[in-house]
């Protein structure tokens, strides 16, 4: 029989999370108070974050345990499957080899549950009651709203508009787990209605929902606010699935050549990515680190490298990033969790050291990528999940055309059960590409914070 | 760490399925041709099935092999977990350990490519072009439209009504995986024209979905048909589920006091089941093994042993079983599954020779373990396995009143990620539980064919 799934046993698990940032040759910028411009301390976030939570986001230190309960937790479905698409690289005729590292065996089915659960359990062993977030897609949502009812900690989510009326199934997910869902832009916050007052009519975004979660976690003393992206120490979480790929890697005896994720805030490309990273900064893979953008909304490929705010009503502090403009409200793609104007510092520091490079797939692509992939392997992809599928295919159908080997690794970061809708539109013809939208953009960049 | 989950490697994937029939204390009843009431021979389901399946379906071997082709599909997530629910454990604060063998983690989300995928196969060897088939929740359908993709064959499913119109996501993976899906009963076949005629406003069932794809694969050269449950050779396939899990339970250190599963059809019951009545035969098992069904179609607690039809237009061969009566239309309940008039002849008949029990549960129980499984265990289940969720908690709690250790094991047959609609009528209180829906069932059993 040939080998088509690399496990590791449950005490493979990693004991500790990677911190690429006591690797890297030239330290971050730091992220900056919006009024002073100084560098923030540990108190600004206070109000915001657990201790521990923001220790981690300021860490120097290379390993960083993961606790008992943590990896007690992950044991459910950690580690998580490498898998070999051996009928895919069939269907592609193609003399590349295709590995994918499986995140979508979770319960919530996706990577988001490795940073959710570390962070409801850090918030309940400093007393927090509640939880505010922001989701798009809902995958992060529904993960936050697991790990709460795991951890019994209240959940409040504020769900991005066009995914809300898109993924029904998504909010019913939640609202199972126990959590409270409301559509974002809401009359519930400052934040939102002033955007409802300007654009009633607008699909929301990730930029605004953030805003709206910060905002009830800033005035309430008993909830705390949960990310599921963009920051440190959310990237540190995820990056058990590079730790244990490396490992299963090594199992399957392959080394990869080119190393694939989908990029939206940022996390499962980190997660995947930054272990490898440590390892070419000590000379041990030459591989190339491709994020995967949808061409609707490219921070890393077109977006300026720039202070900016993490969200759309600036209540956040100002992090130096790939950004579209923190006012940027990318079009309604199906790909809700890749619709956010900024990129990850630690990921947009790494692009701009030359240590990834960034590429980007449209709607329509993204979707017959998916619909192959489901033929071939069974998974039906997340539509975030559809771009580093289609990054994947064309790298192998590259190494066709050159009669190459070349080994292909993505991580493929959640299953589509819940963006049924977006599939039922696709096959009926309704999907579309969607331009770059320049005009937008180049507004919103020039209302850039001028900080240099 | 605790362990949750005990894994065999990709190598203890079964090299055989099991076949009780060889360790039977009495035969079972012949299958009779509804014209001359004589048993069956191959020659008269060869117009329907590939002769490997007939067979299978004939057999007495105690061990027949499962093909390289169909193992290599297996590995890609079989050997599937087994799981202790630790936290349902604590949650329910009782002294019983609970086990449950995890079936969702097929990339269709069930049980069912345990026999969709050696189905396919074997059809495909046999030149089999297209294969007709019912679905009802939409598992079954979905899980032989991914083997057809898998292995090249075109596929047409029945998709009983009410599911079609509750489960448009189930119908659009169907679609993804490149089925074509029509809700039954349709105007493409006679059996469904007839049923519309008196029937208009029918939610279909499997009885009627079942008759119109054998009637298209009867009269169709190209076609065969392909069955989701209740024949022999589909239970049989379901036989790695207890198999695997015989074997976890030892690494885990325990043995079941209590086995239950849910049944509609009852082959994911006969797939946990059998394999641990081979050992209670041989005194090797003193397990209770309890078949879990919905209040609103209890073959098994309330049905007659009888011969009957499989189908409700009459066009299959008479079985002697557990039945509602094969005119009898069960009610809409969301676990579509589950909504059959029969129960497989093979569970049947150890239920008649005192091997198993049965139980019931209402809807409203149901789901409501269900939701409580999801917040404590991460997974949330399909309406089907719900009923076995429902029915392990009860052992639990009664255990608890009772001060008693117990060991409860059952299978989740799938998840519920494309039943997500039922769970949003459930938490708007808009389901209801069913009476027992004794005059309708009283007038199918009185119509029973006269066959002893």
């Amino acid at each position: 029989m040939e080998s088509i799934q690399y496990n590791l046993p449950q005490n493979r698990i990693p004991l500790a999370w990677y911190n690429i940032v006591a690797d890297l040759p030239k330290p971050m910028a730091p992220v900056l108070h919006p009024g002073t411009l100084q560098p923030i301390g540990p108190e600004d976030l206070a109000p915001l974050f657990p201790m521990s939570l923001i220790q981690q986001e300021v860490s120097r230190e290379r390993e960083i345990e993961i606790p008992g309960p943590v990896r007690q937790v992950y044991a459910q479905w950690r580690p998580a499957p490498l898998f070999r698409a051996r009928r895919l690289e069939k269907a592609l005729d193609t003399p590349a080899k295709i590995y994918y590292k499986y995140e979508g065996v979770s319960p919530a089915g996706s990577h988001k549950p490795n940073t959710a659960v570390p962070q409801a359990y850090y918030n309940k062993i400093e007393g927090t009651k509640r939880l505010s977030t922001e989701t798009g897609a809902g995958q992060w949502g529904s993960s936050l709203a697991m790990a709460c009812a795991f951890f019994g900690i209240e959940c409040k989510v504020y769900m991005v508009r066009v995914s809300y009326d898109q993924k029904p199934y998504r909010r019913a997910l939640m609202e199972a787990y126990g959590a409270s869902v409301t559509s974002s832009p809401s009359i519930e916050t400052e934040s939102g209605r002033a955007i409802l007052a300007e654009h009633p009519d607008t699909n929301g975004s990730l930029g605004i929902a953030i805003s709206e979660a910060v905002e009830v976690a800033a005035k309430d003393p008993n909830t705390k606010y949960a990310l599921g992206s963009v920051l440190n120490h959310v990237l540190l979480h995820q990056t058990v699935i590079g730790l244990e790929t490396i490992e299963q890697m090594a199992l399957a005896g392959d080394e990869p050549d080119v190393i694939l994720a989908c990029a939206g805030g940022g996390s499962n490309f980190a997660g995947l990515a930054m272990p490898y990273l440590g390892r070419k900064l000590k000379g041990q893979s030459q591989a190339r680190v491709v994020a995967v953008e949808p061409s609707a909304c490219p921070s890393l490929t077109k977006g300026h490298f720039a202070y900016d705010f993490g969200d759309t009503a600036h209540l956040t502090p100002l992090m130096r990033m790939h950004t579209l403009g923190s006012t940027f409200i990318p079009p309604g793609i199906h790909a809700g969790g890749l619709r956010y104007h900024g990129m990850a510092p630690l990921v947009s520091h790494v692009m701009d050291l030359g240590l990834v490079e960034a590429t980007t797939v449209q709607q329509l692509d993204a979707f017959a990528a998916g619909i192959q992939f489901a033929r071939a392997e069974g998974i039906i992809p997340a539509p975030e999940a559809n771009h580093a599928v289609a990054a994947a295919i064309r790298e192998a159908l590259q190494a066709k055309e050159e009669g190459k080997e070349r080994t292909i690794l993505f991580v493929l970061s959640g299953h589509g059960h819940f963006d049924m809708q977006s599939y039922i539109a696709y096959q009926a013809g309704k999907l579309e590409n969607y331009e770059y939208p320049a005009e937008e953009i180049a507004m919103a960049l020039a209302g850039l914070p001028s900080v240099s």
